[in-house]
């Protein structure tokens, strides 16, 4: 199961290079598709007009996930696991989608969902040679990050009145390239059908990111424009037999963050600081939840998806921190950036330019550790109320800067999708949220110690519970109306707002504010530079003969569908419905492996032999969760939903299919069985295959 | 899946000894149950007449495996890879009992294995005192070797004489103890039924040793006495239901060979030399078998079972040697050795009797290395009829000496056994033994050079080839008759032979005699002396507080039906026949996951949720195939046929069950599903059941 992780990107920014692609390595732009591997490997060469559809039929799911158009009619199919935080958000205590699951058999009973954006990626522009020509000679790093952001706004602002669409400049390769990314938006998104939790998530934490898998992690969505479903005539054909053994794969999806070109001084503190540090923040968080869910069923309905997601995330950091204090692993990057070099250094001419740009990232880095701490607290994150108030505050202060000098979530390109989160209409839970952020600044206390900048403004000389009481209990930010108005109202609004959670916001922003410019300084700035630097010295030895790390946007991974050996046996490239139902019976049917009830008494509706679940060699990642997984005819063959454990530290680097490490998906076949004899849903199932 | 291995068994004495016993630790004899464990971890207090009961239900089968009575008419179950020597022996080109499977429905239909011997063990009692006192004062090592081997046969005969049973003084503990065990014997055992081996053995050697695991590993035999069902009052009470999760069992069966006991220098001798040239001549035995089989399918055949037992043993002997090179478990035993000798100098008086005995055992050792090669390639073993030829002409010279002087095998209380199993009636094929026998001389030619002695002496100046030819084309020795002529004539008969293989044998036995020789002398009798001291010591310290080595014994085991922790996920304790399907499906039925026909056609009448295997904590190893687990009613619940690979280096050290380590065995309810419903053998079912 994987999800992006945002927190994660602020620290990990991708520079160093690696040699040429292997095997089935990487995540390719739909501007550079690896067309030599795919006919040398598997006799595949795609027209441009595949490459057109399948990019428009293929979608991003701004919660953090990928998807895929299945009908003319804006019906587009992701996980369950994608879809849960609106599933949650759609809830009551009365009637919890997550646990029951959902299935509108008529439109009218579609539901829509309250803050979801979903983006088609529709054209992209190469914009590089105009971004890095706006920096002048002899700027400083701060001098040239200006000098990029201020263009960045221009072209974006550009785009965005010639085309309507939302324009993105959006940086790979460390800054080595600058794209011009437009996007539709749809934003009117309505739940259509979702699996159950038990059967999404079979198998829990447990069998989370293992194979052999028994899930059916589906949701089925529906895009709306003016009130009528989505015109979608791009979209992936249903394949009702789904992929045969060994068979060509792709997935077209946004994984969210790779970090294999960061130096070895950026990977040490990965090692060292960074991802401890993570796990910590994650640990407490998943407590601060666990223990509120303690308190009864409705509390624990709450608190739920949010636990499963950090524990999800947690063990897959666990996965990837194996990895890197591997000795033999750490020691491949050193050599991979050695070899760089070593290779520069054949090149005098481009050494003096190039070369220096290791030991800046280093010295920059040195900085982290001591900050750490202050980087990873000083924030509201565990509220949505005290989130809510910081943006607000935040966007009253940016909205007065030019367009070009403000933070980057608040260029104009953004501003409407920033006010379809924040104006979101979906439910708050006062006693979770006074729980979760009284626990949090206590921690952040404890930890930054009572003298710090943040907890003082924060706290002053009151206990956080206080605090943090009378601000959830007060606010009247749980308001969508309030929010509007405070929005309309703009900055003056805000400023003068009595709201006590608005009050707690605008104490504490000016240290984030602080520390994110310290950030940007010592660190993003010198990154952006130095990593542009190794980028070109890369290109210059080796060509771009590599993906870029990913970055949330959309790429192709492919590989073959395949099993693999594991210790001394052979797993299989499949799964069936016989084997969720031994895995169910061998474990007594105790949680995390107890079955709906649908899936008890409907088993001998079911062709047991129909494949559930199946594993494929392509490169993916957290984000790629929900990629539809295609044949060479651009046919639906599966979803992507997860990794196995072999794959876990890809992150850092590519994992050859012969150690192992698959992707694994839900297979087209079982989906239909599941929609046609479980779920009484024959109509889906005509939607998908027109029968 | 696990057999005895004999070849192990000669380079592997047994000395030194670690501390207390741990949770489910030991293969504990019948004289010494570790009662306090069972009634302090399980609250189980057998009576006297619930451990003679199972011990009198408990079955070895001589050729290597375990085995019980299920009914009180001589019906016995054991595995159907313990009785695959059997079924091949019973088999001809037209009928495969191995693939085709095997039901007599009525005992008009049951067929006579050739040369399968099953023992009960009927009493025993302690002689160490006597053997022990028979060793005069100031002995040399031979000398205390002869002594000893005079007062054994002594024993024995008289044993032999006064009840008529198989009487034979077996030594524990390194020579710490020694028991006369007297044993029933059954040599007319017949095939009831036979589950076809692609079930027996599903998922070939890649699933062997792992789990989960969906065979169906059962025989069932029944014994005969002057021609009619053996009457068995005390048998196992076949188990409907099976085990539950978490509860107690237990197996009774003999282990045939552990090395725990071994000192450091011993231990180094396996990993480094031991080991190594083992797995070196179980390779070069299964690549003649495979080469051979390649020729034919009835030749496929024929090398079949031979071939499935190397690769059984190589995946054995990897998963030991993987444990014994892992440094961290060999510091260990290191550790455990210099512990006891630590306590050993708090007792001056004991230190100065006993610690020398480890550098004696290290000494002896040291000479090993060098004589490695002759040892393991000085003999005939690939050819059936070199074995038979050389046990003849050893038995001719052997039987000349007085009882007490012979080679153990051949004492009086053996002679029996050893006619029995030299008059098989099996099938021998000539093609197979020229092929095989040529190709193991042609290999000791390579590894020992042309002029060993054992080369010389088997090809003189000829070449293999011609020499095997004649050899396999001219012997007599296929004929049942010719042996029995040649064992009647007695030692002139056989010297006088001008048989090819006679020749042949009786020119490479002065060399192996004098091998023999060089390692009773140099080796077995130091070990014998040196470890009834090191035992000793240990006694002193410890107290008789562990179980001694496995040899092949009858011995009972116990732990706790439960599944386990694997990576990051959970193993249930069981599998069911969805789970078969499962893989079958999973790998499109692709050898060795193909099923029987009986299992595609029989699916509908399965009630799949029925268990077919199951995991529980006891300590057991090779030879333990076939063993009745049961619960504490002395119900038979299961039948042990394997370990994990989690449990694969236990011959040197038990491994906790918290290891994950575990016993593998078919499911009681399994058992009788398939045979109700897959093999229309209700009146099988009704035997063991009542109904």
């Amino acid at each position: 199961m994987k999800k992006i992780s945002t927190l994660l990107v602020i620290l990990s920014f991708l520079i160093g290079v690696p040699a040429a692609a292997r095997a089935d390595e990487g995540m390719w732009t739909f501007d550079n598709p690896p067309l030599k591997q795919w006919k040398e490997r598997y006799n595949f060469e795609p027209t441009k007009e595949w490459l057109e559809k399948v990019r428009l039929a293929s979608v991003r799911l701004n919660d953090g996930g990928s998807g895929g158009f299945v009908s003319p009619d804006g019906l587009l199919v992701t996980n369950q696991h994608v879809a849960a935080g609106q599933l949650q958000k759609l809830s009551t205590k009365e009637n919890d989608l997550t646990k029951n699951g959902f299935y509108a058999k008529t439109r009218a009973e579609e539901l829509k969902a309250p803050d979801l954006e979903v983006n088609v990626l529709v054209s992209f522009e190469n914009v590089t040679e105009r971004v890095q020509s706006a920096v002048k000679a002899g700027a400083t790093d701060k001098q040239a990050s200006e000098q990029r952001k201020a263009v960045i706004a221009q072209i974006e602002k550009e785009s965005g009145e010639k085309t309507g669409l939302k324009s993105d400049v959006v940086s790979f390769y460390s800054g080595g390239e600058y794209w011009l990314y437009r996007h539709k938006k749809y934003t009117d998104i309505r739940l259509v059908f979702a699996a159950e939790e038990q059967i999404a998530f079979f198998g829990g934490d447990y069998d989370n990111f293992t194979f052999p898998r028994h899930d059916l992690d589906v949701t089925f969505l529906r895009a709306y424009e003016n009130g009528e479903p989505a015109k979608t005539p791009n979209y992936f054909k249903w394949s009702e037999t789904g992929p045969a053994d060994g068979e060509f794969v792709l997935a077209s999806g946004s994984p969210g963050s790779t970090a294999r070109l960061l130096t070895v001084s950026q990977l040490a503190y990965h090692r060292d600081v960074g991802n401890p540090m993570q796990k910590k923040v994650w640990t407490l968080r998943r407590e601060i939840l666990e223990n509120y869910g303690k308190r009864g069923a409705e509390q624990m309905r709450q608190a739920g998806g949010g636990m499963r997601s950090f524990s999800n995330s947690l063990k897959r950091l666990t996965g990837q921190q194996d990895g890197l204090t591997n000795p033999r692993m750490f020691a491949k990057k050193e050599a991979e950036e050695k070899a760089l070099k070593d290779e520069l250094a054949k090149k005098p001419e481009l050494q003096k330019i190039y070369a220096p740009a290791w030991e800046q990232i280093g010295a920059a880095y040195s900085q982290l550790p001591a900050m750490a701490n202050r980087l990873a607290f000083s924030n509201l994150a565990p509220s949505r109320l005290g989130d809510i108030a910081l943006r607000l505050v935040r966007y009253a202060e940016e909205i007065k800067k030019p367009n070009d000098r403000r933070y980057d979530e608040f260029r104009d390109s953004k501003l409407e999708s920033f006010k379809f989160a924040l104006l979101s209409p979906a439910p708050i839970y006062p006693e979770l949220e006074e729980a979760a952020l009284t626990a949090w600044l206590k921690e952040a206390e404890k930890t930054l110690g009572a003298n710090d900048p943040f907890v003082k403004a924060a706290l002053g000389e009151a206990e956080a519970a206080e605090i943090v009481k009378r601000a959830v209990s007060e606010t009247k930010l749980k308001d969508v109306a309030y929010r509007k108005s405070l929005l309309e109202g703009g900055a003056d609004a805000i400023a003068k707002s009595d709201d006590p959670m608005i009050m707690l916001a605008r104490r504490v922003e000016p240290v984030i504010r602080e520390l994110r410019a310290w950030n940007e300084e010592k660190i993003t700035n010198v990154e952006a530079s130095a990593g542009e630097k190794i980028s070109k010295a890369r290109f210059a030895v080796y060509g771009k003969s590599i993906a870029p790390d990913a970055n949330f946007n959309l790429r192709i991974s492919y590989g073959a569908v395949k099993g693999y050996e594991e210790d001394t046996t052979l797993v299989p490239f499949k799964t069936t419905f016989f084997g969720l139902y031994d895995r169910a019976e061998s474990f007594g049917e105790k949680p995390p492996y107890d079955l709906p009830q649908r899936y008890k008494d409907g088993r001998g509706k079911l062709d047991l032999s129909t494949p559930l679940n199946f594993v494929y060699s392509a490169d993916t990642i957290g984000g790629n969760s929900g990629s539809p997984v295609i044949n060479r005819n651009a046919e639906l063959v599966g979803l992507n939903f997860d990794s196995n454990i072999q794959k876990l530290s890809n992150r850092y680097w590519y994992i050859e299919e012969t150690e192992g490490s698959r992707a694994v998906a839900v297979h087209s076949a079982g989906i239909l069985e599941a929609l046609r004899k479980l779920y009484d849903a024959a109509d889906l199932a005509k939607e998908l295959t027109g029968r």
